[in-house]
């Protein structure tokens, strides 16, 4: 079994069955084969530049690669014993379809930096597809919130009703988080596409090779500086994973709005049935598990993170065996992103707004603010003024009644700057309307916040 | 499809079919199905004598998941499109091979309570298997030990010589931290080994189902006291996961003093080529894999812990669908440690020791702790002898030549109190036998010691 | 300056004072000075024993010692520059006092044994008071549930109103979970009283010292076995930091039950309001501050041992300096355990319930299962039942009335097992009633929950 | 003592004194107080634009913060009880110094948008600061590069020699990974240069506050879009405390190796004994305490990025007092790095470097892989070559002799290729200058990763 290695030459004792297990990569890094294929193709060529193939070899090689990648592509591929990693395997298959010249492939190559240029080309498309999928979820939003922007309801700090805002307020709020996360991961993304390949194993390529055509061939943006740096720093990955944790954790706290916002005491939104289970035991209970879902994610992906960091941590330069784990939590990552994206996206769209409950939530106590700012309005300073409404929202409650209630009187012994005029105060919309700041959440401030969405999206689609 | 779903009844609306597959669970969670039958098997009889079932429906119900059983243990059990989780498909089986009588099974059970049944179930047998590995590899230490007691070697702090010590004096420091994570291990035995059946979905269970009978069966140590608690903690699953990273932690500073003395530099061990691979490039190469995998796994459970906890924190009391990250979880930590501590026990039974290396690399400075106690000995405060030996390291490195080469003159010129007898300082094994306290390198302490594990194996090996 | 420098003989350069600073450690663990004295003493009786001190030395020793003990309780110790750890710094101090003798005091004795035994002093005493404060709150808790038994409210799972119980099964849930913390920390208290005085830095100590005698002075349980295990390993530490963190990730859980309960929209309770605080700009705002404080705690410790675990992984055995990280988490964690204990208890004692609110919130369609169950008790197999249960739910949904409002000829059209009796369904004091099963929420449960709760405290205290 | 507090006019109770502290951020966040004041300077500067204080009350209130300003400067200010943060603090201290006019400060805003803005203004600074750290650090070692580049030494990869390289090499791959640092910290400063101010406590600012005067005023880069997002965010936090997290990733990496290179094995490096230690016990020790200090401080700030991840995982949105344990972590992140950068200059800078030892660590095995090179240069397809090398390496290993050692007769027998000529491959330098393609260890390849470097540095300084 041992003859398949790549490293066969010279090893004459034989590996124990768990440790071959335990050491193999091929259960999970095949999903690299595309990568593998193209990085090999662009290789060649350069090799064939280098004089080190001829042309002739350079296209046996090609077509043999091609027909691997059909196989692949096809689901025919055949995985065989001694196959421990996607590398292997491609080369195995070649071999056995063109004979010697699969052995020339490999020249100045080492799987060091093969490896990680197979990584950094899967994560670029992999991230070019995430972003995409964060897009059409901020999409959905903004176009949701143009349409609901008339809608209002509390606004929580603390979980505790604070004042009044557009629902489409609440929307950006998470909307704008994402358009965080997609600048971030095209941050990550530029540096993501740097070419590893002509590195070595750790001193660089000791055949001249023309670093910058394989950099045209496979479409990277830059070309690694070092080559021991360029075969043992993860930090791509590393920041993928972080990048994953944060957007999930803008996720949470959009689904924790929701999940509580879907409580019966609550009653603001309604999620489809799409998006919710039962209960095996309780035939009326209707869950927000989706949500629950999505608010779970947020420790998995930084688990993730956290472990490869602490795998990473410690460790010498150059690679080391310990690199390995960095594709399972790659993998993992996208494809938790990619589900809880998509999944969020159907949440958005579906969601059913209770307006009327969302009315009926407003209370004259959650204007306490604007009594105060009556009271500013008539000169009086700030922090005094949030005293005397202060004094006044305790006296209602008190008297068990609705602050509105409270007669200019009663007003009066908080302060005598309290005139009829302040009747005006206890209306909801006119409350919302002073929030015409930017970033506020008067009507025309969320919709200039719709349009600034709006043209950040043409200006990152695409 | 929604008519396979537990809890159908109501819903009309569809599911998304990316929601369907991030909310299923069989996946990974069909591989309790053999906890998940026997928690049937057991409910069962606890609900026929709660006269809930007939003893004729009980014997159905019992052959019918005989019958499953046997199906899941061939291989031959089909998951079917609806299955979402292992308790769905086991009762869509046993309907489909028993018909009405499997829709008693259910009665006043969640599964809420049945799926952390299931999961305690499991992980028992899990820990018990983790436990016998451990031991497994602490044994094979410890005879080790036991065999090679006379070799020495430098003992290092900070990455720098320090002492000579014995070499097995540094197999049992491993194995004494190996030895606490069983007696960890047990202590959370004991923790999972509580029965949640019979809690319902949160208010209990409501049909005076017998829960000692219940215990009896599935042979748990106690009964849950709390239904809310019993059904929405996992706080066995996060020690579970805690305690894998602790023992990694350890596995991964034995795998970094073996990566280390495995240098070229340090040439004290070599591994056995069934532990060891090579280099796609480099012909000479023999890496220390197992050992760099070992190191690494540290990371990936850690992160597992790291993930769930996070997943954990915030979540209001009692099942919420975030706590289905608990299963992977709690897989790859067991099939990660199942896999590390047999390969460690394979690296600790095969690994070469090179006596002459570790022998060559004593060297006199390492005594000049020997050198201060010898002033000791005659009367000098420690604190100043320190000093002393200090200055003649010191003028030693100046000179150029061994500690042990400065003459009773030169010495003289640190204090008066050295004399011809110092030459008695300069002998490795006259230093180690020094050490003869309680926990000390010499040999007899050392013989004490592997006399006290092989006790302790003796007592933990269940 | 070096001169004051334990290891000062040999260096001749001087040192970066940037370095100076990130290398001391007396800025925190100055706190250890008790333990630090305490050890010191105990060292010299057994030193005293192995004739390296006179009996006239070691009175010296103690006189010396215990003076300086009165300089730290009365806040009269002066730290000097060279003082770069508490041993350092009480080393200097007692030769300051007594001379030359003081000098005898380190014979055979390592910081590296020293310091990890002023730990383990230090945290079984800080075991102690978490444990204490931790039963505080639990009987606090158990006595509240008692008086409250009577009162129902709703149950919650995923956050959605599951089923009727009594508010005393929520406050022990949260009580079991807590006495479970109780038991995990009595645990670690046993691994953290092993004596690993006697150990030197690596070796062992050479002077045969009596070991025994200084695990029955310093009063721990057991023994260290293996010295370098001894002085490298920080396993109590790590175990410390994770336990604080399982304990608060309970109160985290039990702090957002609570928040969400003290929302507008649930109005369960109100927090006294020496826990609340108020708003810079909102008079009427009343936030549950201490709540979301001990909330966040969870995600702080967490942080410290995911850091210390992260500082470990991949560490070479025995001591190095990578380890001064310990000190900090261990502070930090038990400072937050010890505040956020006691806020807890502050809480948990002067929270207001609002009943009224409580039994409003109950609704019929959370007896939806126990309409399931009616038509069990006739003999329908619970699967089916929940399905004619759920059909009804949807029914009155679709009608806009609540479920028991209706009829029985209604009811019919699921079943013609409904019959007039089914009235009797709707009554949530016979609902909880049930519940009698071990662990449920019927009135005879939750007392015998509350008597288990008081025995167990009984054992516990002390 | 309630009347002092900003919040006061509706609380009647009294706080519980622990509760009191544990709610306090004044001990940490007082170190804000220079950005507390711009922060209150330049909105007066917009409340005057908008007509809500004069011009007279603008100055007075300009003329009070001025004078804290000195007395925080000048280290005089007095914290008070009652002072809970440093926004209450100023505040008060203001109303002291020119009375009622201190009340209309706060007008509009909220400590939500305060402490936010106070943050980020403190983390511009701090982000420049460790940015010149890192440079400083960077240009150190490009510097050193330069000058020691004609010194080879082993390559190592799995801590297995490798291949010959330069040490530069090695030097360099360490700069280029600081430098990603770099450029990291400036994208995550473009999110820092965000202004929140005019956020209000939720809404938005009611005042039609001028948020470009505010954002000129305080040379904020961008005005965040959306008050709701403005004051529940803590990203720039989060992305901070990772950016410290993966630059010490590096740190901790560079500090392994030399820790290795320093011990009496490698030989290859000695730290300035300004950046080492010695022991308590052994005085031959000399101890690379600054590095271990450096690669245990990965483990701190990761902890510090993980915990505050969980604090803010499954938050609802907007302001939750658990952002509090925002500050703490950040400042400790910048201390932590602010040392560790310097540190690390200094150690980078004083390192000796043992040339001798280097040279002798090369040996004949590490140019296998050259061997394999001759053979694909007389045509042989490398996989072969790799096997005809690994052959004559185990046939060396067999005999007992170095790799070049063996005649061509001995060779002759793996290969008819082999000729005279193979001697040219026993050359270390002839070796290294192989890899002159870009990113490789040859001479001109290292030169320009030097020049590279250099402009780097250039552009990126300043």
């Amino acid at each position: 079994m041992l003859q398949n290695k790549l490293w066969g030459g010279r090893f004459v004792g034989n590996t124990d069955p768990i440790m071959e297990s335990f050491n193999a990569s091929i259960a999970y890094d095949q999903r690299m084969w595309d990568a593998d294929i193209r990085g090999s193709k662009a290789y060649v060529r350069a090799l064939q530049k280098a004089n080190l193939v001829t042309q002739h070899e350079m296209n046996q090689i090609h077509v043999g690669l091609d027909k691997i990648h059909g196989e692949w592509s096809s689901g025919k591929f055949q995985i065989k014993p001694g196959d421990e990693d996607i590398h292997t395997a491609n080369e195995r298959r070649l071999k056995e379809l063109i004979g010697e010249a699969a052995g020339k492939l490999h020249t100045g190559r080492s799987r060091n930096d093969q490896v990680v240029t197979d990584m950094r080309l899967w994560l670029q498309d992999a991230i070019a597809t995430l972003k995409g999928n964060t897009i059409d979820l901020i999409n959905t939003m903004v176009e949701r919130a143009a349409i609901e922007i008339d809608i209002l309801f509390p606004g929580y700090t603390h979980m505790q009703r604070a004042q009044p805002i557009r629902w489409s307020h609440w929307i950006l709020s998470h909307a704008v988080a994402l358009s965080r996360d997609v600048e971030h991961v095209e941050e990550i993304r530029r540096r993501v596409s740097v070419l590893p390949l002509g590195s070595g194993a750790i001193a660089g390529n000791p055949f001249s090779i023309d670093r910058e055509l394989l950099r045209k061939e496979l479409d990277f943006n830059e070309i690694s500086i070092n080559s021991m740096d360029a075969t043992g720093q993860r930090d791509f990955v590393a920041e993928f994973l972080f990048w994953g944790s944060m957007c999930l954790m803008h996720l949470s706290k959009m689904a924790e709005d929701l999940i509580l916002y879907s409580t019966k005491e609550f009653s603001f939104v309604s999620l489809s049935d799409a998006y919710s289970t039962g209960s095996s035991l309780m035939p009326q209970k209707k869950n927000a598990d989706s949500l629950e879902l999505i608010r779970s994610k947020a420790g998995r992906v930084f688990g993730r993170c956290a472990g490869f960091l602490m795998t990473l941590k410690g460790l010498p330069s150059t690679y080391n065996k310990d690199l390995q784990e960095d594709k399972e939590a790659m993998f993992d990552t996208y494809d938790t992103l990619h589900a809880v994206l998509q999944v969020a996206t159907g949440v958005m769209s579906t969601l059913k707004v209770n307006q009327k409950n969302m009315k009926a939530a407003l209370s004259p106590d959650m204007l306490a603010t604007d009594l105060a700012y009556y009271l500013v309005r008539k000169g009086m300073p700030f922090r005094e003024a949030h005293s005397c409404s202060g004094k006044a929202v305790y006296h209602a409650e008190s008297k068990g009644i609705p602050l509105s209630q409270l007669t200019v009187e009663d007003l009066h012994t908080f302060s005598p700057l309290f005139d009829s005029d302040v009747s005006s105060v206890w209306d909801y919309t006119s409350s919302v309307e002073q929030y015409s700041a930017q970033g506020g959440t008067a009507r025309s401030s969320v919709a200039s916040q719709i349009e600034h969405m709006r043209a950040w999206l043409k200006e990152h689609r695409g």
